[in-house]
């Protein structure tokens, strides 16, 4: 690979939001719509959702009449060690564009940095050739609002957690936390129901399953008997010093 | 206040992003470009930096000729309790201009929950009308896209924390915490360096200024000798397990 001759294109990271496609930001459909090459992670056989989401802005304005180059990198959606052969494999074929002099942009659904799998990209990437990274609309704010649920507000502490958290590690959290984001809440939803409510944690909080989209579902948390709910659920909790009025 | 006649106006918190105008998304746009009325805190006799990040949008389709209704919303800035006059006096003029039929769009610097001053206004006027609400992107992730530092990834914690909060209170939060971002650093800049470095949590911690925004500035928190940075500065830290290579 002749990574050290000039001039080689740049890597962008753009985050494309949380689902609706209005939310991309102006400076990520700008890009979206002129770069030539773009790259995004994508279950193995399955489509991309970041794909599907920035889809209809992809080469809108400076390629017509010819295609962009796509490069599908097939994540295997499994629990465990990240598996560092697809984000080589797809990192060496977005150096090989960069290397040409093309433009590259990684597509991220919500934000790149924000629990994505870029950083996987840009760690390998980084190094070799010039980066912008636009950060984007993440599920976080997304979902609350949605539920139309303040946050954090003032002094208030906002405690992001994946819901994949064994329940010890969950509940020693639970305490002088502040506001709650419980992430990745699938099939771990009753169980995470039942840390909320034994830490006293379960009033207020509301379960939010695909924000933003066509889909879009909201409830009390308390509300949920099904054993599984979309891997991208999340749960909010507000502030306790909320619930209790005094702020 | 006839709040009960219809039809009434709907009333749109509306997240600006992070201080870039390029950030806003393409929704915020096409709500600013049409709305009648806008609404945004300012301090006391100064510039509104939510309205200047958007003023580029405001009114620029829908009323050709007919300049827009924009109503400031005066905060004192003053730490302690948050009064509430100004939001009740804001949120009546707001509602006035609901009753007659008229849109408002209440601007919110970032995201419109996440620690916006918007939540005040919500929780006066959304029993009341119909409400939307359009995240944006916060400095959150803003500030790590500019550093280009990961936020959090896989099983990561992240821990949001307001500078303003006493030693104590911030060192009891520096354990079992994962990656931290402390928000409105400003004055307690050398204060939040002692409390990271006594909880061994300085090495790798990044000091961001005016994320996104021409005079953007990035540098290791333990090169910062100032006794004040902006009061929107962030620290970012990254997660203790990245930084010993565990994932």
């Amino acid at each position: 690979m002749e990574r050290d001759r000039a001039p080689v294109g740049r890597l962008f990271g753009v985050g494309v939001g949380p689902g609706d496609p209005d939310l991309l930001t102006l400076k990520a459909v700008a890009i979206l719509s002129r770069v030539p090459v773009v790259a995004y992670p994508a279950p193995v056989g399955g489509e991309s959702s970041a794909r599907a989401i920035a889809s209809p802005y992809l080469g809108s304005s400076a390629h017509r009449g010819s295609s962009i180059i796509e490069i599908a990198i097939e994540i295997p959606m499994r629990p465990g060690e990240i598996p560092a052969e697809p984000y080589e494999r797809g990192a060496d074929r977005i150096a090989s564009e960069l290397d040409q002099g093309r433009d590259v942009a990684i597509l991220c659904e919500g934000d790149p940095l924000f629990y994505g799998t870029f950083i996987y990209l840009l760690e390998r990437l980084e190094d070799w050739y010039p980066c912008t990274i636009v950060p984007g609309v993440t599920s976080l704010t997304a979902c609350a609002a949605a539920a139309s649920l303040a946050l954090v507000r003032r002094n208030e502490i906002l405690m992001v957690l994946p819901g994949t958290l064994n329940s010890d590690a969950l509940t020693t959290r639970l305490y002088n936390s502040g506001a709650l984001a419980i992430l990745k809440v699938g099939r771990h939803v009753q169980r995470l129901k039942s840390v909320l409510e034994s830490g006293g944690r379960l009033e207020g909080a509301m379960l939010v399953e695909h924000a933003t989209r066509a889909q879009e579902r909201i409830r009390p948390l308390s509300d949920c008997g099904e054993q599984t709910v979309p891997y991208f659920s999340m749960i909010l909790v507000p502030a306790p010093d909320l619930e209790e009025g005094r702020s």
